[in-house]
């Protein structure tokens, strides 16, 4: 239940938490850790299922204090020279700034004059006594911050102080009487003056923490499961701000920005470390640290080498020097951009530090989308409106809005957003989640908002100085340029700049390491990657991006734009004459359209679906056509050709479309449609023979739930094909299969599979329909509040359910595989790009996945790792 | 391929049709049937399935003719004792008159003259000529009998004569010349001279009959498999037409429309079959065949008991006399009213002519409804509009309609009709389907509206004499009373009388064989039978017909009607209080509505289903409003309030209502109206304790998709249950369990499981979401056409599709019992009435069936069948 940093049981993560496990791993490794012990996450465990702390767990931390006081030969609570403890939370999985803390614990009226005697620095106690106040009152009592910033601000400004720092040690004390006031009125005899009770209320509301709301949203939007919980690390403080030969500082091993291989850090002198995270003052590089503390950056420099061998990876690491005295505080693997991750897995890669195997293993396959993330493509022609540090890469463009409640909301509402804040916190997590960027006029490149913006992958510029954020007025102001909220912005993560207005966006500088580090990917995966790609364009861009053909091209959206009011004509024209032309027109120009997808992926095969959604999609709603109706009544105009319409339109209108006459369906009671598409597919074909191409299309049809209906479309496409190129007398072979996404279609699969030369599951309506939930109705609605509320873990749209859509899954690829071994098996719902859907169905044997262009990169990633995560668990 | 009927080889309806078989059958009994030979369904398959004929047959065909020909000592197509052939068509399963048959064939210019020296009749030989000739080019080459019939119209008004046998030979030999000439210009060269070329062609049509439209529209409607095919007899006419001691006639063994125990038949002397099943003259009964032809009365009685004997149940016959000389030419087990079989099943097995089981195996559960079927109250008091046979007893009353294919048009808008025809043929049978009963002025009780009527289990009254029925001016006239297409008309087929406008019901008289016909069901069947009842009066009535319990009370249902207002005002209200007061207004009431349900059902489990729909259910459509909007504004009427309730509407519409949010969905977002219904139903509970009754309720959630919704709304309901009761100190059980309703559910029944008392399967739903397809769009539209098509061979909303809806259910019940043994498992979606579907969920163990209160009956048998069948699978 509770172990000493040094006691050498475990480092393990999911006992003593990412912190606890980092501080007894450097111990273990010899670094310079302040001493302390760990309380495991079985605490927090039991304390969540039973609303009680195990038995005898404060023994075992009053005995931890005594060999901790043995140890520093100092002591907690009295003394000449007494220890602050430090009380942080820690879970296996990194919940950066989630959970609580409370720093400078143990101090009181006397401890205060020991501390001052101790370190010779009434400004120093005064201080850290105001500090622990300020951080008990806040995080164990529940009592706004606003209160103690209140007093602090007003003694500033009577004493005409500019930061805390000009204050006088009389008033800091005079402010910590103060405090002890608010504390004592808002919480009447809740503050212990007995550091042992401190600590035993502060380790409680630690453990607590695990379930504050901001901790809830953060492992919903991660994926952490809620059971985990979390470590407690308690741990004797250092003092950064301990006279001008202290400070406090954040380094990477490597350039987590960029991937390149030179250290980066950021340190600030006479201060702690909450400081350089919160980013409140502009710090200093590593470089301007050797000369100020030329032996402790070389230990340091030493201690960042000694501990990327023993990681085989890029460090994050926080360390404290006191009184030119260099402590480790924290260290793990960092964060880095999507770029830079890459870069160093290829650079690892070949100094030897990792294998092949790792370095693929190393990049998360959703982050490659970032690489593409388009960039400002006239930023030098336009006036910069605030320039900062480029804290996370790539461009967004959207609505300024300065706080994330309203971020969230606009973004409902469909509108983009970039979020400006003077820094962010823990507490603006769901406004930067829904933002396109992240703009901040405090911060570093280790600051909250850097931090989680390049965890999210999202553009941000931090520490912009001269911009003034008025969140209460929404206005951003630089110079004469004032930003309101609501006006477009334009941020340029990857130069640090940010723009007013809307800027044109250009295509990304390529990674000059991705195309190594995906052909490992590609010489590890057994499983094909193709693309969902409508048009000719997206299929050139996909194969770009390395698709082995298309998955799936959805017919329907050839007939839009323009071209809907030739399928409004076939639709309800009433004259078979015009109804015939119409159907024609649209004829050639899907020949247009399937030619083109063809060349695109000439010689890989290409997946055409059959027309999908019911044809009302393609008209006015009858709603609609009423309140045209109105208002043109009031605009005093006939409106009887809108009834006219409505009438048609009622006949095709339908109580719960996505249950009714579409997709297969369609094709067997409104055959004139569907035939069209076979003839057109047969004549694009023919053509790309004819032009010495290698055209492999494959036709789709969807919603199949019986395998009567296959058959029937079947021998109509091929019959409607044959005919279409009969007069030419080349004759083409398609092979023709389904989608499965219907329950019934999966457990009838072995039926189906006799007459199917392949499935492709669709797994977004195969999930709606085995949940019984559309989509439409239930994202952003009811969806939402089902994930927020615990309900479910993780959104089924997102990833495969593997336990009810992923077992028909399993059952349609076995049974239809025994019945038609020559079968191919694919997936092109949206799933087909996510990372963990890939892993699942890689298990299960599929030939490939399909997903959107943009998807590709990370598809092939995946798959690649699902292969070395398969041969792992076969050896 | 072809057998003899004394071939002694098989009586295998399946090989040779159900006429074959009885042939064959009734041959080897030694009675007399005029001898032939069966074409097997095996020729039938063959030729469906490639198109020819099996090699050889034709070569058969000729050698059983001369078998036939050494029999009679006549010879086929020449000699001075020509034989003539019927060729008719016999599946295995009872297709009346659906199919082709070609009667008097084997005559020529020269067999004609040869048939008259033999028979002595001139005017018999040209009228077997004509009736050939008139037969053949209708079925075999497909001219209009339209053409044929003008020409025998016209000589009629020609020579003044008023019917046909009032014509002289020679007329029959002029109108033989003239029908020749319309065959000859229809289909030139198409008219066989040789009999062996008819016998051939003749053959070819009747098994390509098996095809024709309303042969498969009857396949359809009762579920007779496609592949099936039909056999072909051919048999040595006999002729009922050949003087005064000829004749024809049909009988049954007992009362076909009550079950007496009396014979009964239909006898027409001088006349061909054909004549009696048309109902084209009125026939004599078997005691007026007995003054005529006391022989042939006595050897026809004689057959009929060994028949019954034999058969072991009440058979039809159908009997030709040749010139004083007994035939016979079918006879097979008859067909009856849901009465009458009951009544004949309760007798058979009282005469120990069949012992218990069999007895309940021979009637069909789904014709016990019948039983209940109202009868006119106020008959007596009203004048009669016309009087006829009381051909398939029961009350109808619907809009008269005069062509079946309007019948149906009218069914589907919504309108009740009863079909008037002068008589009905096989190209009525989709208007009989549709309409509530049929009046025809022709036929008797075995005449084709009657038979079919009874079939179909509908009222019918037919040979109403004294009824002019004109189709093309949509008017029937009796007297002076005209009820003109689209009048309100009611049948009384118990008694046989109509009568015009709509007439009052009451219940029927009770059947006193009932009960003990249904006690011997209860004592086979081991599943339960419980009803679908959403009010005390409902429950009331389905105990009475003996169901035990409620599996299902629909509560949405109780927030209709008036109370529609209260619970828009929980929906739509602003104001807090004024929700908060019509909650409790609809609380008092649903405390009402249970109590009044568990005290119908005092001591047998009450399963109340927890609100399903979605709330906009309860609100007009936007759609609505704005039509309404129109209107008014066109009215010069302000729109304002219409816009707000439009606005508010609006956040409850779905895309997809029925994947949206519902069921436990609505009971976890807006938790008001769920936990109001658990406080109601506890205080239920509570006071029928109180009143020392001993109430079963099980609380049911509907729609749950995951353990966790069961998890969580189990506690919430379970908790306001314990709150609402708190005071009394009465302690109250109640099980919760949950409707599987979505694939998921079933998929993960084993989690679910360990959370529900039990299940309960929605097979509507289950079946929408399973096939992916919406009832409310599908029914009426292209489920029929599927189901037409032949995509489909029953409707999945009947009948549960075993393979694909059916493998959920029995992998959640066998999971589900694995996780928790004491799981209860019912079915309650419509096919809990339904036979097949009663026996499939018997083979999976299922503990009860609930269905709506006309069909516990029904169900009671089902059950009982389904276990019937068990065993002798077992055995």
């Amino acid at each position: 239940m509770l172990f000493d940093f040094d006691a050498g049981v475990t480092t393990d993560s999911e006992v003593l938490g990412g912190k606890g496990a980092g501080l007894a791993h450097m111990t273990a490794l010899g670094l310079p850790v302040p001493p302390g012990f760990t309380l495991t996450t079985e605490v927090c465990r039991h304390l969540m299922k039973t609303g009680e702390f195990p038995e005898g767990i404060w023994d075992e931390v009053a005995a931890a204090v005594s060999r901790l006081e043995q140890k520093t030969s100092r002591s907690f609570g009295s003394g000449p020279t007494p220890i602050l403890l430090s009380v942080r939370s820690g879970a296996a999985e990194s919940m950066p700034g989630m959970m609580d803390t409370v720093l400078n614990l143990g101090i009181n009226d006397d401890v205060v004059k020991s501390l001052a005697t101790w370190s010779g620095d009434e400004h120093f106690s005064w201080d850290a006594y105001r500090r622990f106040l300020q951080m008990y009152g806040d995080v164990v009592l529940g009592i706004e911050d606003e209160r103690f910033q209140a007093i602090l601000s007003d003694l500033r400004r009577e004493r005409g102080a500019e930061s805390d720092a000009d204050l006088t040690a009389t008033d800091l004390k005079l402010a910590t009487e103060q405090f002890k006031a608010v504390i004592d009125e808002a919480r009447p005899g809740e503050l212990p003056t007995d550091p042992m009770d401190q600590l035993r209320r502060a380790i409680t509301a630690v453990f607590e923490s695990w379930n504050n709301k901001r901790a809830v949203e953060f492992r919903r939007i991660h994926g952490i499961p809620d059971e985990m919980g979390t470590a407690c690390s308690v741990q004797m403080m250092v003092f950064g701000d301990l006279g001008e030969d202290s400070g406090t500082g954040v380094c990477f091993t490597r350039d987590p920005s960029t991937g390149e291989s030179t250290g980066y850090g950021d340190y600030l002198p006479r201060a702690q470390g909450e400081d350089v995270v919160a980013g409140v003052r502009n710090t200093l590089t590593l470089d301007e640290l050797a000369d100020l503390q030329p032996a402790c950056h070389a230990q340091l420099t030493q201690i960042m080498g000694d501990l990327e061998a023993h990681y085989r990876d890029m460090c994050d690491i926080e360390f404290t020097i006191e009184k030119g005295v260099l402590y480790i505080l924290q260290a793990r693997v960092g964060k880095r951009t999507a770029a830079a991750s890459i870069r160093l897995a290829v650079a690892m890669e070949n100094e030897g530090l990792i294998d092949r195997d790792t370095a693929v293993m190393r990049v998360a396959p959703e982050s490659l989308e970032q690489l593409h993330r388009p960039r400002i493509d006239n930023g030098a022609d336009r006036p910069v409106f605030v320039a900062g540090v480029a804290a996370s890469p790539g461009a967004a463009i959207g609505v300024a809005c300065f706080t994330a409640d309203e971020a969230v909301r606009l973004v409902e509402s469909g509108k983009p957003v970039i979020l400006i804040r003077p820094e962010t916190t823990p507490d603006d997590i769901h406004g930067m989640a829904a933002a396109e960027g992240i703009l901040t006029s405090q911060g570093g490149k280790t600051s909250h908002a850097a931090v989680v913006a390049r965890g999210m992958g999202k553009p941000a510029v931090t520490g912009a100085s001269k911009l003034v954020v008025d969140v209460a007025k929404g206005i951003a102001a630089s110079g004469d340029v004032d930003i309101r909220e609501g006006d477009m912005i334009t941020l340029d993560g990857t130069n640090g700049v940010a723009f007013a207005g809307e800027m044109e966006l250009a295509e990304p500088e390529a990674l000059p390491e991705l195309e190594e580090f995906l052909s490992w990917a590609d010489s590890i995966r057994t499983m094909g990657v193709r693309a969902n790609a409508d048009t000719a364009a997206d299929a050139s861009k996909a194969r770009e991006r390395g698709a082995e053909g298309i998955g799936l091209a959805r017919t329907e959206h050839m007939f839009l734009g323009e071209r809907l009011e030739i399928v409004q004509k076939i639709i309800l024209s009433s004259d078979e004459a015009e109804k015939n032309e119409a159907l024609n027109e649209l004829e050639r120009l899907q020949v247009e359209d399937f030619t083109g997808l063809l060349e695109s992926m000439d010689g890989q095969p290409v997946v055409v679906r059959l027309l999908d959604p019911p044809l009302h999609e393609f008209l006015p709603s009858r709603l609609e056509l009423e309140q045209e109706a109105l208002r043109m009544v009031r605009a005093g105009r006939s409106i009887d050709s809108l009834h006219q319409m409505s009438d048609q339109v009622a006949r095709w209108e339908e109580t719960n479309p996505m249950l009714g006459l579409r997709g297969v369906r369609l094709g067997l009671i409104v055959p004139r449609l569907y035939q069209m598409q076979a003839r057109a597919a047969a004549q694009a074909i023919e053509r790309r023979l004819k032009a010495g191409g290698d055209p492999r299309m494959e036709i789709m049809i969807p919603l199949v739930s019986t395998v009567e209906e296959l058959r029937r479309m079947r021998e109509m496409v091929e019959q409607e094909m044959a005919e279409a190129t009969s007069s030419s007398g080349i004759e083409i072979h398609v092979s023709v299969g389904t989608m499965i996404e219907l329950p019934r279609a999966a457990l009838t699969a072995g039926e189906i599979a006799e007459t199917a030369d392949f499935f492709s599951f669709g797994t977004n309506d195969l999930t709606q329909m085995t949940y019984g939930l559309s989509r439409d109705d239930a994202e952003g609605h009811f969806l939402r509040d089902y994930l927020e509320k615990g309900i479910l873990e993780t959104d089924p749209f997102q990833t495969i359910d593997e336990r009810g859509v992923g077992r028909l899954i399993s059952v349609a690829t076995r049974e239809g595989r025994e019945a038609n071994p020559d079968l191919t098996v694919g997936i092109c719902g949206e799933h087909g790009g996510d990372p963990a859907s890939i892993e699942f169905v890689r298990r299960l044997g599929l030939d490939y996945v399909s997903c959107s262009p943009p998807r590709i990169e990370g598809a092939r990633l995946a798959a690649a790792q699902a292969e070395i995560k398969l041969r792992s668990v076969g050896s």
